[in-house]
Order: structure tokens, then C-alpha cells, then sequence
């Protein structure tokens, strides 16, 4: 099958044998999408080599015995791969097991080829009202959902997310709808000018000066090492900064400010599935408006270089 | 009066005028502690200019009308003075009010002075059987009763404490009473000594390698810059890291692990006074084991000398 493959910060496009793994399904991949954390991944971000991407639908060409109900199936998957064994799977809380593999990410190749294999567990059936360009957002939209299961939002009347890009834009839309009132603080006008398109308020980062220490919760869904630092200045003291984005490297942080303001910091990583199909489903959350574009494949260049600077690129498998 | 005076990173002992502040009690300095944060205000922290000083007994020789039954007492103070018409201020979170005074740290001379004015309301009646050597450390007790209110503790069934100096000790005599299993990380061997002698377990930071990731909660009172990264080497998936130190500069932070493992991170400033004076009357947590030694005034060089590698100092400002 085709494939991409990351190696020292190169990525190709190889021949490589289709992901066989017995008890586990094999799925014929059909869209796959671009995530920041892929982008760093190519900068040395989790020391991944293979083939990278975590966000896709596609269908169930091949499932083992008790699994035959999936096949033909159109799906999308839990990035987590679990041992089985240890007390953090067998409570359920699989993405958190040391042992475990992470689809495209950590010990496991991924959905920027045209097969990849998953345990039946962690799939989710796709209704058929979901087309394949919005399907392909669960994933991403389950980890901006995972916001909403960590925080008491009830007690936090004003939010911002710093951050206009992708994941920005989907956590701006999951946490208006769980009622608060959301500010998108960015540095692109094209991309604020999306998030007033979903009636979010939206405004520029120099233009955020004046609400410095105003918001009850700031999501830094930036994707830059700088993020947490505008995040707490942000922050209300007693207030909460989540942490969404994963990239390579550090930055310098005075954490005194946090002491002094008692400020809490939440790492937030993924989300429930079943809510963000849900969502989807329901059209309460928008997603075309963020594809900045649909390339073959072949054209996986012209894809991974519009996903720099844009939104959601997707790679469209079959083509 | 006599009073120390911090001006660009220069202790000197000067006169100075005695701090009476109308509608303010003027209290006598018995006895006076150097904290760690005297010590980062001298390195920078805060920008302090002034009288340094924060944790002290002392007795009240003036008192404004109707609050005359202070006159003669001997008291210890809450910090904290906010302006009393803010939002904070109006629901008692006076410490968190934007434009407060913070006794010795920000914007009002402290306790390293023959006298400090505090309002009558800042003020704790020390109880008949607590000495002047114990009484100064209600202060100091009370930040680290503060983490107790901070954390469901019934869900941390093995908290790590990060340092092995004053405010390590005291926060992990804390937890202990509080009812979990406490661990001290440090680098001393005569400190970890002293957190043995209190029945808690003691090991050296190097030692603790073999416990990474393995704390439900770690309890960040190093006063390194560095602390932030070891706490989050020890704590667990979805565990929790409690900042209590307070110091002049940053340390680079990569916060994708924070992300990936979901960790909680909570800062952690001034706590219950009551509290604290409760815990000293019985007996639940042991102070004289800190003292490292008690100086006259005029020997102030020495006394912050010996602050610097050792555990509490405290100055005698009667003699």
C-alpha cells in the first residue's frame, strides 16, 4: 500500500505492506486530516518514526472472529491503544497506560496510508448523515469535547481561547455550546473573521491588552511554546488555563505569577467520541467552514505545506 | 524605630519612622522569621522596596476606636490587606484583591521593624500557651495549610513534597496530619534527618528515580526555578502538582507532557490562620526542630547568612 512515512524529520511517500494485526480490524482509509501535532511530529515532537496521522474515516475491510459485525462498516477511531493489563485499561482509562501505543503518534503507524489496523473497541460506527469530510473531524472534535468533561463551567461565565487555528476553532464552538460565553483571541484576521462567521466573539491578540487577568478560563489551544505564558496573563486570579496543544520544545515560564494568583493549569488531551458525533450529527458544531483545502495523496507535499499557515487540510486516501 | 530596608537587592538596618496608619492597630515585633521569599525579595522577586517581613509575633501598643480590646495582645497577622471595595475584597478573598498591600512583599513595610501596622481584622489572638518561637510560625503554617483546601485528598493516596527546607517541612507535617502517606524529596542529608525525626519519610532526589510518575499529588516547595520540571517527572497520569514557592526568575517548561499526562497544576499562596494556630496549640505539627537560630536585630547579617542554607531563622526584635 502507499504511504507516508516520517524518518528524522523527513516525511515520504513509500510502499509499505499493508498493517496486519491479528485480533485487531483492518481499515481501508478514506480522508484523513493534517493535525498540528503531525506538523510537529515532522519538527521532532514525540520522537515518532512511521507512518504518522490519527484523524480519518474510513471502512472496515477485514475484522477478526466476534468482530464480523464491522465489516463493510464506515468508521472512525480511538487513537489509544492500551496494553490490556494494567490497572489504567482496566478501568477504562486506556489513553493513559504506559504501555500504550498511540496511532500515528507513539509506537504505532497511522492514517496517512491507505490501510490501518485498530482493535475493534476503539472504533465508532459513522451515521449516514456524516459525510466523509465532516466524519473525519471526530477526532479532533472529541479532544476539544474533553474540555467540557474537565472543567465546571458553570462557574465560568467568561472564556477565551487563544488560538485561531483548527483546534481553536473547535473548542470556541463545543464551549458555546455547553453555554459560556467565549472570546476567540488569534493573530490571523481571515481565521477571526471564521470565528465571527460561527457568532463567536473574536479579536486580536494586541487587542486583548485590555482584558488582561478578565477571564474565569483561558483554553491555550495555540500551538506555540509562548501560549501558556499568554494564557496566564489572561487568567483571572483563582482562575483555570487549559492546556491543549503539544508541540516540541519549551519555553521559559516565571511560575511564581501562578502561585501568587493560584491559578490552576489543566492538561487537556482526548475526548469522548460519542459526544463529538453527536455534535456533528446535530450540526451544532461547524466544520467546513475550517478545510482549507482536499488534496490527493499524491499531492501530500502541497497538503502538509497549506496545513502550516491554514486550516484543516484533509488527504483524500482513495485517490 | 529600628527597621531592615530592602532597596535594589541592599538589606541595610536604618532608622525609620514608626508605621502609624490610621484605622490601623501598631503592634510591637516580638519575634520575626526570614521566609524564603524575604530572601527572593533581596534577589529581585516583586521588586519590593522597603521593610521586608511577614511572619512575626507581636503585641499590639495602639489600637484605633472600637478595636481598643486588641490593646496588650499578642497576635500574629494575615498579610493580606485589600482595598475593601473591590468585588474580592466583598466576598473575604482579600488576598486576591488587585490593588491590596502585601505586608513586607508588596507595597507596605513588613515585620523586620520594632513596629508593624496591620488592621485590627488581619489580626489572630495567640493563644496563652503558644511561645513567641512557635507563634511565628502560624504565618508560614497557614500557606501550607492552604493545600489542604486546595485538594480532594481522600484521591491521593501518595503525595510527594519537593524540598526538605522550612516550608517542606511544615507542608508535609500538613498532609501527614491530613491523613496521607508523605513522601520528602530532597538534597540534604541533615533536612531529610529532621523529616525522619518527624516520622515522615525521607529520601534523597536522587533516590526518587525510581518513583517517577508514580505520586497522585507532588507538592512543589523546592524554591528552584527547576522545580515545576521535577514535580511533573513525579507525578502520576492525571495526578496533580501543587506550586508553593515563590522566587525571582524562570525556568524553561516543556508542557506537551502536561497535555499528554492531563496533569492538574495548582498554585498555592496564603492559607488559614485558625487553622494553623489550631495545629500548633495541639501539638499536630512540630516547629522547634526548624529553628536553625534566633538573632538579635543587630545581628541581621548573620541571621539571613544562615537563612540562606539552613531552615528557619528567626530575629529577636526585643533585644
Amino acid at each position: 500500500m502507499r504511504a507516508l512515512v516520517a524518518a528524522d524529520g523527513r516525511l515520504d511517500l513509500c510502499e509499505r505492506p499493508r498493517p496486519l494485526v491479528p485480533d485487531e480490524c483492518l481499515i481501508g482509509v478514506r480522508t484523513a486530516g493534517i493535525c498540528g501535532t503531525d506538523l510537529e511530529i515532522l519538527a521532532g515532537y514525540a520522537g515518532f518514526r512511521g507512518v504518522p496521522g490519527h484523524e480519518f474515516v474510513g471502512v472496515v475491510e477485514w475484522a477478526p472472529e466476534g468482530a464480523d459485525d464491522w465489516l463493510g462498516r464506515r468508521v472512525v477511531g480511538e487513537i489509544n491503544i492500551g496494553c490490556g493489563q494494567c490497572r489504567l485499561c482496566r478501568e477504562g482509562v486506556r489513553e493513559h497506560c504506559e504501555r500504550r501505543q498511540v496511532l500515528g503518534i507513539r509506537g504505532r503507524d497511522g492514517a496517512f496510508a491507505e490501510y490501518v489496523a485498530l482493535p475493534a473497541h476503539n472504533l465508532h460506527l459513522v451515521p449516514d448523515g456524516l459525510p466523509d469530510d465532516v466524519a473525519v473531524f471526530v477526532e479532533p472534535l472529541a479532544a476539544a469535547c474533553r474540555v467540557t468533561e474537565q472543567l465546571d463551567l458553570s462557574r465560568a461565565p467568561a472564556v477565551a481561547v487563544l488560538g485561531d487555528g483548527r483546534l481553536g476553532l473547535l473548542v470556541a464552538q463545543v464551549l458555546r455550546h455547553a453555554g459560556v460565553r467565549v472570546t476567540v483571541i488569534g493573530r490571523h484576521a481571515e481565521k477571526l473573521a471564521i470565528a465571527r462567521r460561527f457568532d463567536l466573539e473574536a479579536v486580536a491578540a494586541d487587542g486583548a491588552e485590555a482584558r488582561r487577568g478578565r477571564f474565569d478560563v483561558v483554553v491555550d489551544a495555540s500551538g506555540r511554546p509562548e501560549g501558556l505564558a499568554s494564557a496566564l496573563a489572561l487568567v483571572r486570579p483563582r482562575g483555570t488555563v487549559v492546556l491543549k496543544s503539544t508541540f516540541h520544545g519549551a519555553a521559559p515560564i516565571a511560575t511564581s505569577p501562578i502561585v501568587v494568583d493560584e491559578v490552576t493549569i489543566v492538561g487537556s488531551r482526548c475526548g469522548p467520541f460519542a459526544k463529538a458525533i453527536d455534535l456533528l450529527s446535530r450540526g451544532a458544531v461547524e466544520v467546513r467552514p475550517l478545510v482549507s483545502g482536499v488534496y490527493p495523496l499524491s499531492k501530500w507535499r502541497d497538503a502538509f505545506a497549506v496545513a502550516r499557515t491554514n486550516l484543516k487540510v484533509l488527504i483524500d486516501m482513495t485517490s
